[in-house]
Protein backbone atom coordinates (compact mmCIF):
# COMPACT_ATOMS: atom_id res chain seq x y z
CA UNK A 1 0.00 0.00 0.00
CA UNK A 2 1.06 2.78 -0.92
CA UNK A 3 2.16 5.92 1.27
CA UNK A 4 0.51 9.53 1.16
CA UNK A 5 2.43 12.57 2.09
CA UNK A 6 2.52 13.27 5.62
CA UNK A 7 1.31 16.79 5.43
CA UNK A 8 -1.64 15.49 3.17
CA UNK A 9 -2.09 12.13 6.32
CA UNK A 10 -1.83 15.58 8.84
CA UNK A 11 -4.83 17.04 7.21
CA UNK A 12 -7.10 14.24 6.56
CA UNK A 13 -6.71 13.13 10.25
CA UNK A 14 -7.57 16.64 11.39
CA UNK A 15 -10.64 17.11 9.23
CA UNK A 16 -11.54 13.45 10.10
CA UNK A 17 -12.27 14.75 13.61
CA UNK A 18 -14.69 16.96 12.80
CA UNK A 19 -18.21 15.89 13.37
CA UNK A 20 -20.11 13.94 10.45
CA UNK A 21 -16.74 13.69 8.40
CA UNK A 22 -15.44 10.53 7.49
CA UNK A 23 -12.04 8.85 6.59
CA UNK A 24 -13.31 9.01 3.10
CA UNK A 25 -15.11 12.55 2.98
CA UNK A 26 -11.61 13.86 4.90
CA UNK A 27 -9.53 12.62 1.84
CA UNK A 28 -12.04 13.98 -0.42
CA UNK A 29 -11.83 17.79 0.55
CA UNK A 30 -7.89 17.18 1.33
CA UNK A 31 -7.72 16.16 -2.22
CA UNK A 32 -10.17 18.97 -3.36
CA UNK A 33 -7.96 21.54 -1.49
CA UNK A 34 -4.84 20.47 -3.05
CA UNK A 35 -6.56 21.50 -6.32
CA UNK A 36 -7.76 25.11 -4.88
CA UNK A 37 -5.17 28.18 -5.06
CA UNK A 38 -3.07 28.73 -2.30
CA UNK A 39 -4.38 32.00 -1.58
CA UNK A 40 -8.01 30.25 -0.30
CA UNK A 41 -6.16 27.43 2.08
CA UNK A 42 -4.15 30.37 3.37
CA UNK A 43 -7.43 32.46 4.03
CA UNK A 44 -9.18 29.09 5.47
CA UNK A 45 -5.73 28.61 7.91
CA UNK A 46 -5.89 32.50 8.89
CA UNK A 47 -10.17 32.41 9.90
CA UNK A 48 -9.16 28.96 11.42
CA UNK A 49 -6.42 30.69 13.88
CA UNK A 50 -9.12 34.33 14.34
CA UNK A 51 -12.06 32.18 15.74
CA UNK A 52 -10.01 31.02 18.62
CA UNK A 53 -7.95 34.89 19.03
CA UNK A 54 -11.50 37.25 17.88
CA UNK A 55 -14.00 35.51 19.29
CA UNK A 56 -15.32 36.17 22.90
CA UNK A 57 -18.01 34.30 25.35
CA UNK A 58 -20.82 37.21 26.13
CA UNK A 59 -20.73 37.75 29.85
CA UNK A 60 -23.91 38.16 30.20
CA UNK A 61 -25.81 35.07 28.18
CA UNK A 62 -22.27 33.14 27.19
CA UNK A 63 -22.87 33.72 23.49
CA UNK A 64 -20.46 34.45 20.76
CA UNK A 65 -19.27 37.38 20.16
CA UNK A 66 -16.98 39.99 19.17
CA UNK A 67 -16.89 42.00 22.91
CA UNK A 68 -17.44 42.15 26.03
CA UNK A 69 -21.24 41.92 25.71
CA UNK A 70 -23.03 40.27 22.66
CA UNK A 71 -25.09 42.16 20.08
CA UNK A 72 -28.74 40.84 21.36
CA UNK A 73 -27.76 41.28 25.09
CA UNK A 74 -26.55 45.23 24.04
CA UNK A 75 -29.61 45.38 22.24
CA UNK A 76 -32.12 47.81 24.15
CA UNK A 77 -35.09 46.61 21.63
CA UNK A 78 -34.45 43.15 23.42
CA UNK A 79 -37.04 42.14 26.07
CA UNK A 80 -34.61 41.18 29.40
CA UNK A 81 -37.51 39.47 31.09
CA UNK A 82 -37.47 36.73 28.17
CA UNK A 83 -34.62 34.30 28.80
CA UNK A 84 -34.65 31.25 25.93
CA UNK A 85 -32.02 28.90 27.42
CA UNK A 86 -30.63 26.98 24.75
CA UNK A 87 -27.78 24.24 24.65
CA UNK A 88 -25.13 25.78 22.33
CA UNK A 89 -24.64 29.40 20.68
CA UNK A 90 -25.52 27.72 17.26
CA UNK A 91 -28.95 27.33 18.99
CA UNK A 92 -29.50 31.25 19.27
CA UNK A 93 -28.19 31.69 15.88
CA UNK A 94 -30.93 28.87 14.33
CA UNK A 95 -34.13 30.67 16.91
CA UNK A 96 -32.93 34.48 15.59
CA UNK A 97 -33.40 33.51 11.84
CA UNK A 98 -36.84 32.72 12.64
CA UNK A 99 -37.03 36.22 13.43
CA UNK A 100 -39.89 36.75 15.53
CA UNK A 101 -38.44 35.96 19.21
CA UNK A 102 -37.84 39.78 20.83
CA UNK A 103 -36.15 38.39 24.19
CA UNK A 104 -32.92 37.52 25.02
CA UNK A 105 -30.84 34.04 25.34
CA UNK A 106 -28.71 31.87 27.72
CA UNK A 107 -26.74 29.39 26.49
CA UNK A 108 -25.88 26.43 28.91
CA UNK A 109 -22.83 25.58 27.06
CA UNK A 110 -24.41 21.65 26.91
CA UNK A 111 -26.77 19.19 28.47
CA UNK A 112 -26.84 16.80 31.66
CA UNK A 113 -24.92 14.01 30.08
CA UNK A 114 -23.65 11.42 32.99
CA UNK A 115 -22.05 8.88 29.97
CA UNK A 116 -20.28 11.79 28.98
CA UNK A 117 -19.17 13.09 32.62
CA UNK A 118 -21.40 16.37 32.06
CA UNK A 119 -22.94 17.61 35.60
CA UNK A 120 -25.14 20.56 36.19
CA UNK A 121 -22.08 21.81 37.87
CA UNK A 122 -19.98 21.95 34.73
CA UNK A 123 -22.90 24.09 32.76
CA UNK A 124 -23.83 27.81 32.88
CA UNK A 125 -26.77 26.99 35.20
CA UNK A 126 -25.90 28.42 38.09
CA UNK A 127 -25.21 32.22 36.10
CA UNK A 128 -29.07 31.36 34.66
CA UNK A 129 -30.54 31.10 38.19
CA UNK A 130 -27.90 34.54 38.98
CA UNK A 131 -30.03 36.35 36.01
CA UNK A 132 -33.53 35.31 37.24
CA UNK A 133 -35.66 37.75 38.54
CA UNK A 134 -39.70 38.84 39.46
CA UNK A 135 -41.95 38.57 36.72
CA UNK A 136 -40.19 36.98 34.31
CA UNK A 137 -40.19 34.25 31.56
CA UNK A 138 -38.56 31.10 30.96
CA UNK A 139 -38.37 29.66 28.02
CA UNK A 140 -36.09 26.06 28.09
CA UNK A 141 -35.47 25.47 24.33
CA UNK A 142 -32.66 22.71 24.97
CA UNK A 143 -32.69 19.78 22.09
CA UNK A 144 -35.83 17.71 22.28
CA UNK A 145 -33.46 14.70 23.59
CA UNK A 146 -33.38 12.37 26.45
CA UNK A 147 -30.60 14.78 28.09
CA UNK A 148 -31.86 17.63 26.53
CA UNK A 149 -35.16 17.31 28.60
CA UNK A 150 -33.62 16.08 31.77
CA UNK A 151 -31.78 19.25 31.55
CA UNK A 152 -34.75 21.16 30.98
CA UNK A 153 -36.74 19.91 34.01
CA UNK A 154 -33.54 20.23 36.27
CA UNK A 155 -33.41 24.08 35.50
CA UNK A 156 -37.33 24.26 36.04
CA UNK A 157 -36.97 22.52 39.82
CA UNK A 158 -34.12 25.01 40.62
CA UNK A 159 -36.03 27.89 39.32
CA UNK A 160 -39.35 27.12 41.03
CA UNK A 161 -36.80 26.22 44.07
CA UNK A 162 -35.79 30.10 44.10
CA UNK A 163 -39.18 31.73 45.26
CA UNK A 164 -39.19 34.71 42.48
CA UNK A 165 -42.97 36.03 42.17
CA UNK A 166 -44.41 35.83 38.88
CA UNK A 167 -42.04 33.54 36.94
CA UNK A 168 -43.44 31.62 33.68
CA UNK A 169 -41.61 28.44 33.00
CA UNK A 170 -42.35 26.91 29.33
CA UNK A 171 -40.55 24.39 27.07
CA UNK A 172 -40.61 24.63 23.18
CA UNK A 173 -43.65 22.30 21.62
CA UNK A 174 -42.72 19.06 20.64
CA UNK A 175 -44.55 16.94 17.80
CA UNK A 176 -44.45 16.26 14.05
CA UNK A 177 -42.13 18.75 12.45
CA UNK A 178 -43.66 20.64 9.45
CA UNK A 179 -44.22 18.60 6.40
CA UNK A 180 -43.75 15.50 8.27
CA UNK A 181 -45.98 12.06 7.36
CA UNK A 182 -47.46 10.52 9.83
CA UNK A 183 -47.13 7.24 8.90
CA UNK A 184 -43.54 7.29 9.44
CA UNK A 185 -43.50 9.66 13.03
CA UNK A 186 -42.04 7.36 15.57
CA UNK A 187 -43.56 6.79 18.87
CA UNK A 188 -42.65 8.88 21.10
CA UNK A 189 -42.86 12.53 18.13
CA UNK A 190 -46.43 11.24 17.80
CA UNK A 191 -47.31 10.52 21.23
CA UNK A 192 -46.07 14.31 21.76
CA UNK A 193 -47.75 15.07 19.52
CA UNK A 194 -51.11 14.11 20.36
CA UNK A 195 -50.25 15.56 24.12
CA UNK A 196 -49.16 18.85 22.93
CA UNK A 197 -52.14 19.43 20.17
CA UNK A 198 -53.82 23.10 20.47
CA UNK A 199 -57.57 23.70 19.64
CA UNK A 200 -57.85 25.76 16.61
CA UNK B 1 -31.18 39.13 12.35
CA UNK B 2 -28.41 38.59 14.64
CA UNK B 3 -24.79 39.79 13.03
CA UNK B 4 -22.56 36.75 13.79
CA UNK B 5 -19.10 37.59 14.65
CA UNK B 6 -16.95 38.22 11.86
CA UNK B 7 -14.35 35.73 11.97
CA UNK B 8 -16.98 32.76 12.51
CA UNK B 9 -18.68 34.44 9.12
CA UNK B 10 -15.29 34.40 7.36
CA UNK B 11 -14.65 30.67 8.40
CA UNK B 12 -18.03 29.39 7.81
CA UNK B 13 -17.75 30.86 4.05
CA UNK B 14 -14.17 28.96 3.47
CA UNK B 15 -16.28 25.59 4.54
CA UNK B 16 -18.71 26.31 2.45
CA UNK B 17 -16.26 26.54 -0.39
CA UNK B 18 -15.52 22.93 0.10
CA UNK B 19 -17.06 20.08 -1.64
CA UNK B 20 -20.67 18.51 -0.04
CA UNK B 21 -20.63 21.10 2.93
CA UNK B 22 -23.91 23.04 2.77
CA UNK B 23 -24.17 26.50 5.16
CA UNK B 24 -25.77 24.33 7.89
CA UNK B 25 -23.22 21.84 7.87
CA UNK B 26 -20.43 24.45 7.96
CA UNK B 27 -21.75 26.61 10.61
CA UNK B 28 -21.80 23.41 12.24
CA UNK B 29 -18.29 22.89 11.80
CA UNK B 30 -17.61 25.64 12.81
CA UNK B 31 -19.30 26.34 16.41
CA UNK B 32 -17.85 22.97 16.56
CA UNK B 33 -14.40 24.25 16.12
CA UNK B 34 -15.33 26.87 18.53
CA UNK B 35 -15.79 24.25 21.02
CA UNK B 36 -12.70 22.99 20.34
CA UNK B 37 -9.08 22.91 21.96
CA UNK B 38 -6.97 25.62 20.29
CA UNK B 39 -3.74 23.50 20.07
CA UNK B 40 -6.25 21.33 17.51
CA UNK B 41 -7.36 24.27 15.46
CA UNK B 42 -3.83 25.38 15.46
CA UNK B 43 -2.71 21.67 14.41
CA UNK B 44 -5.66 22.43 11.52
CA UNK B 45 -4.27 25.72 9.93
CA UNK B 46 -0.75 24.23 9.65
CA UNK B 47 -1.41 21.18 8.14
CA UNK B 48 -3.40 22.96 5.82
CA UNK B 49 -0.48 25.82 4.87
CA UNK B 50 1.88 22.23 4.89
CA UNK B 51 -0.36 20.75 2.02
CA UNK B 52 0.83 23.85 -0.37
CA UNK B 53 4.44 24.05 1.01
CA UNK B 54 5.26 20.11 1.30
CA UNK B 55 2.90 18.83 -1.55
CA UNK B 56 4.79 18.56 -4.87
CA UNK B 57 3.26 16.80 -8.18
CA UNK B 58 5.12 13.24 -9.13
CA UNK B 59 7.53 14.32 -12.35
CA UNK B 60 6.40 11.21 -13.81
CA UNK B 61 2.98 9.82 -13.15
CA UNK B 62 1.85 13.38 -11.92
CA UNK B 63 0.26 12.21 -8.44
CA UNK B 64 1.10 13.24 -5.32
CA UNK B 65 4.56 13.19 -3.44
CA UNK B 66 6.98 14.95 -1.54
CA UNK B 67 9.97 14.44 -3.83
CA UNK B 68 10.60 15.33 -7.02
CA UNK B 69 9.38 11.54 -8.44
CA UNK B 70 5.86 9.67 -5.93
CA UNK B 71 6.96 6.34 -4.19
CA UNK B 72 5.12 3.91 -6.76
CA UNK B 73 6.94 5.60 -9.75
CA UNK B 74 10.65 5.15 -7.78
CA UNK B 75 9.46 1.60 -6.72
CA UNK B 76 11.78 -0.92 -9.02
CA UNK B 77 9.36 -3.62 -8.11
CA UNK B 78 5.96 -2.09 -10.23
CA UNK B 79 5.69 -3.28 -13.88
CA UNK B 80 6.57 0.01 -16.02
CA UNK B 81 4.74 -1.36 -18.64
CA UNK B 82 1.50 -1.01 -17.60
CA UNK B 83 0.00 2.00 -17.01
CA UNK B 84 -3.57 2.46 -15.27
CA UNK B 85 -4.64 6.20 -16.12
CA UNK B 86 -6.92 8.18 -13.64
CA UNK B 87 -8.53 11.47 -13.13
CA UNK B 88 -6.68 12.43 -9.67
CA UNK B 89 -4.41 11.30 -7.51
CA UNK B 90 -7.25 10.45 -4.80
CA UNK B 91 -8.32 7.72 -7.15
CA UNK B 92 -4.61 6.23 -7.35
CA UNK B 93 -4.97 5.68 -3.39
CA UNK B 94 -8.53 4.07 -4.07
CA UNK B 95 -7.00 1.21 -6.52
CA UNK B 96 -3.89 1.31 -4.14
CA UNK B 97 -6.05 0.48 -1.40
CA UNK B 98 -7.55 -2.61 -2.78
CA UNK B 99 -3.89 -3.95 -3.04
CA UNK B 100 -2.89 -6.11 -6.31
CA UNK B 101 -2.42 -3.86 -9.01
CA UNK B 102 1.36 -3.55 -9.67
CA UNK B 103 1.70 -1.67 -12.63
CA UNK B 104 2.41 2.25 -12.59
CA UNK B 105 0.23 5.13 -12.89
CA UNK B 106 -1.20 8.40 -14.69
CA UNK B 107 -2.88 11.34 -13.28
CA UNK B 108 -4.78 13.58 -15.86
CA UNK B 109 -5.97 16.14 -13.16
CA UNK B 110 -9.39 15.42 -14.55
CA UNK B 111 -11.47 14.61 -17.80
CA UNK B 112 -12.63 16.34 -21.08
CA UNK B 113 -15.39 18.16 -20.31
CA UNK B 114 -16.28 21.62 -22.39
CA UNK B 115 -19.50 22.62 -19.74
CA UNK B 116 -16.71 23.70 -17.48
CA UNK B 117 -14.12 24.99 -20.54
CA UNK B 118 -11.31 21.70 -19.73
CA UNK B 119 -10.25 20.72 -22.81
CA UNK B 120 -7.52 17.84 -23.45
CA UNK B 121 -4.54 20.21 -23.64
CA UNK B 122 -5.64 21.51 -20.13
CA UNK B 123 -4.68 17.43 -19.11
CA UNK B 124 -2.03 15.77 -18.73
CA UNK B 125 -2.62 13.75 -22.09
CA UNK B 126 0.27 14.50 -24.00
CA UNK B 127 2.59 13.65 -20.88
CA UNK B 128 0.56 10.27 -21.09
CA UNK B 129 1.34 9.89 -25.03
CA UNK B 130 5.06 10.33 -24.32
CA UNK B 131 5.01 7.39 -21.74
CA UNK B 132 3.98 5.06 -23.92
CA UNK B 133 6.19 2.35 -25.94
CA UNK B 134 5.93 -0.79 -27.22
CA UNK B 135 4.28 -3.64 -25.36
CA UNK B 136 2.21 -2.41 -22.88
CA UNK B 137 -0.81 -2.26 -21.40
CA UNK B 138 -2.77 0.98 -20.78
CA UNK B 139 -5.86 0.97 -18.71
CA UNK B 140 -8.13 3.31 -18.58
CA UNK B 141 -9.83 3.94 -15.47
CA UNK B 142 -11.43 7.14 -15.55
CA UNK B 143 -14.99 7.56 -14.15
CA UNK B 144 -17.62 5.71 -15.79
CA UNK B 145 -19.67 8.88 -16.32
CA UNK B 146 -20.35 10.86 -19.86
CA UNK B 147 -17.16 13.13 -19.50
CA UNK B 148 -14.89 9.86 -18.15
CA UNK B 149 -15.99 7.83 -20.96
CA UNK B 150 -15.44 10.48 -23.62
CA UNK B 151 -11.66 11.05 -21.99
CA UNK B 152 -11.28 7.35 -22.29
CA UNK B 153 -12.28 7.17 -25.93
CA UNK B 154 -10.29 10.28 -26.58
CA UNK B 155 -7.34 8.71 -24.97
CA UNK B 156 -7.70 5.39 -27.20
CA UNK B 157 -7.80 7.08 -30.30
CA UNK B 158 -4.62 8.90 -29.30
CA UNK B 159 -2.91 5.80 -28.49
CA UNK B 160 -3.67 4.18 -31.69
CA UNK B 161 -3.00 7.01 -34.00
CA UNK B 162 0.69 6.91 -32.42
CA UNK B 163 1.29 3.58 -34.10
CA UNK B 164 3.61 1.60 -31.05
CA UNK B 165 3.67 -1.98 -31.27
CA UNK B 166 1.59 -4.74 -29.30
CA UNK B 167 -0.26 -2.33 -26.93
CA UNK B 168 -2.98 -3.60 -25.16
CA UNK B 169 -5.64 -0.89 -24.08
CA UNK B 170 -8.27 -1.54 -21.82
CA UNK B 171 -11.34 -0.02 -19.58
CA UNK B 172 -12.32 -0.72 -15.97
CA UNK B 173 -14.89 -2.98 -15.95
CA UNK B 174 -18.93 -1.45 -15.31
CA UNK B 175 -21.94 -2.81 -13.79
CA UNK B 176 -23.21 -3.48 -10.64
CA UNK B 177 -21.53 -2.33 -7.81
CA UNK B 178 -21.28 -5.27 -5.50
CA UNK B 179 -24.03 -5.59 -2.51
CA UNK B 180 -26.13 -3.84 -5.31
CA UNK B 181 -29.97 -5.06 -6.13
CA UNK B 182 -31.01 -5.65 -9.59
CA UNK B 183 -34.41 -4.34 -8.90
CA UNK B 184 -33.10 -0.68 -8.14
CA UNK B 185 -30.45 -0.59 -10.69
CA UNK B 186 -30.57 2.43 -13.45
CA UNK B 187 -30.51 1.21 -16.84
CA UNK B 188 -27.11 2.07 -18.06
CA UNK B 189 -25.83 0.12 -15.26
CA UNK B 190 -27.65 -2.44 -16.35
CA UNK B 191 -27.09 -2.78 -19.39
CA UNK B 192 -23.35 -2.24 -18.73
CA UNK B 193 -23.61 -5.36 -16.32
CA UNK B 194 -25.00 -7.44 -19.75
CA UNK B 195 -22.91 -6.57 -22.08
CA UNK B 196 -20.06 -7.09 -19.30
CA UNK B 197 -21.02 -10.19 -18.46
CA UNK B 198 -18.07 -12.87 -18.27
CA UNK B 199 -18.19 -16.79 -18.20
CA UNK B 200 -17.98 -18.78 -15.08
Amino acid sequence: MVELPKSIKNLIAAFERLPGIGPKSASRLVFYLLNTPESYVAEMAKSLLAIKKEVKICKECFSVCEGEICSICEDEKRNKKIICVVERAIDVMAIENIGGYKGVYHVLGGVVNPLEHVSPDDLKIDELINRIEDNMEIILATNPTMEGEATALYIKKKIENLGKKNIKISRIGSGLPMGADLEYADQATLSRAMDGRREI
